[in-house]
């Protein structure tokens, strides 16, 4: 359950007016809000954007954006939707100087990795109400405007958060950046759910990968281990490589969730130890073959799209209903099931497609 | 120290012949078996194989490879090198069908990615002083002659393994097929260093990538899991896809070791969820900076060989001096400072290259 306090608009407004994000500003032109931005232009929304240095300005005038000299000249601007795309630690700082000029047409939103501490500084700062949540599911190893580009978007998803507060028609607002706007798809979600899930794909395995690197560090016959090391070292590895000071800010921030999966994980391979040192054959067998409804999804994926070695979305075709009093529940089910919404049709209907584990 | 026994030879014959591998039987045409044979043809060796059926003979027959109907025909046909390229499970059972037919001048070897329990079974059958190890770090998810090829060994470093009893003309026998007839590098070991090391790089990381995907199996949110799940996880996870039984086969075969390494990767994961937990701040830095070494070998890797990703050997040039009393201590000492053999350029001397952590 999401739900629990009543928003004052539910009830009243029955049918929300299907709301377009024409004006879309953008605070921070990096990696994610520069490919954003670039994104936006080419699907012809207007974009106004902002830098904490005008580094990029030249470069994004001549794409089309529209650069501005401060954060506050984004709100006074009045675009339908404010994307907040700096890093999550300078967030506070921003929403500070955006909440004396704010107006309450503008809808909030972010790109943040965790949600449920964005949403926290956002409410900190009154402009809970104006505010959705998002995160693309996009990035790579690079950073800034330079190495920005429309197709670090292409065939994204998107998660899209509320709590019990939110307004139903900002969210649609928002999905309409994100499904037309950015030709993406999205699942909308409570804050808690997605900061637990993001900790169980991303952030506890990013802990993993760089506890393996540090076993092999502290080898006396590192050498020798890495001389022999092949393709399955390289994979398990290769995020630990990555800029250690982003990594342990996404670990710290979203702390409590990977506290509990780590604690897990060190269950987990206690017990393989376990069972190994027993010489237990069924606790062996039985831990490998847990995984198999993963491996059945993985390889009806390959079958779905062989071409792009699985990234490319392939799935049942289907819609949902949603309803005044119950759409946080229904699209947080629908996410549950595996749907993925890629366009809203009516303020009521969705378009999704599904890819389900069985 | 991995010396203690004092080999017959040792002292007697101060510069053996550097001897040459030219007549080479393989037993078992898989993947690794059916890619070597096919490698040192290439390279003008002769090659005699067997398989457990004669499906590949054909196309192995076209490409020159001498089939036999036999595996006690590989060794009445007194090869220099008789290698056993198939599942290690069957591996006693063909020992004890070679050992009645076996000629003292062949030199018994193996492919097989553990080397201690290898060793146990080739002395049980009474051919332990004709065995020197070896394991190609080499192959992919794919098994069969058919998924055999040259290129499969493309670059690839090997480990060869001795212990106190092993004589070391037979070394170079086994060495001289991995450098000059397979145009591969090699590092020499003690069966002990080379399974831990194995254990550390391979199979301990395979049961942590299931452990992760078990993680996500169970999670009731796995279709949102999945759904923001991108590179990071596809990486992590992406070996506890391939199949489960060789895996699991592989994990049991060098148990202690993994179990060892698994109880390690457990304290280190709860230490970094005490430290999440006490929000320790410079505990965290300093597990993310324990990395470091690992992170600037790879630098070093991408800046020596930007094409390939690293996967071409770049590194300091030089040789190794090799005597007869202390042989086994200085190719230990040697692949603890990371350097690989290239050739033995006389029966005491070796070419080397060097990649080493810092």
């Amino acid at each position: 359950m999401v739900t629990g306090m009543m928003h004052p608009m539910q009830g009243m407004q029955a049918s929300p007016i299907l709301t377009s994000a024409h004006k879309i500003a953008i605070a921070g032109l990096g990696l994610i809000g520069g490919s954003l931005a670039r994104r936006l232009v080419e699907q012809g929304r207007y974009v106004v954007a902002w830098n904490h240095n005008d580094r990029p300005y030249r470069a994004a005038t001549k794409l089309g954006i529209h650069c501005v000299e401060s954060l506050e000249a984004l709100a006074t601007g009045k675009p339908d939707v404010l994307v907040l795309a700096t890093p999550l630690r300078i967030i506070p700082d921003m929403l500070k100087a955006l909440a004396p000029v704010w107006h309450p047409s503008i809808t909030l939103s972010d790109v943040g990795s965790v949600k449920g501490m964005v949403r926290q500084q956002v409410e900190a700062a009154g402009l809970g109400r104006y505010y959705v949540g998002a995160h693309p599911m996009a990035g790579n190893e690079h950073s800034g405007f330079g190495a920005s580009e429309s197709a670090l978007l292409d065939d994204a998803l998107w998660a899209v958060t509320f709590d019990g507060t939110t307004d139903y028609s900002r969210l649609l607002t928002v999905a309409d950046m994100i499904c037309k706007g950015s030709d993406n798809r999205l699942i909308a979600l409570d804050d808690a759910t997605h900061d637990a899930c993001a900790a169980l794909i991303s952030h506890m395995p990013h802990v993993v990968s760089t506890a393996l690197s540090n076993q092999l560090v502290d080898s006396p016959d590192r050498n020798i281990a890495l001389a022999l090391s092949a393709g399955s070292w390289r994979d398990m590895t290769r995020v630990s490589l990555t800029d250690p000071g982003r990594t342990r800010a996404m670990v710290v921030e979203d702390a409590t969730n990977v506290e509990v999966l780590l604690r897990q994980m060190a269950v987990r391979l206690t017990a393989v130890a376990d069972a190994l040192h027993a010489d237990d054959q069924t606790a062996v067998d039985s831990f490998f073959a847990a995984a198999d409804p993963f491996r059945r999804f993985k390889a009806q994926e390959r079958r779905d799209s062989p071409e792009s070695g699985g990234d490319t979305v392939v799935g049942a075709m289907g819609s949902i209903e949603l309803h005044d009093d119950s759409w946080r529940e229904e699209l947080l089910d629908s996410a549950r099931r595996g749907e993925q919404i890629t366009a809203f049709t009516t303020t009521h209907q969705a378009s999704i497609l599904t890819r389900a584990m069985s």
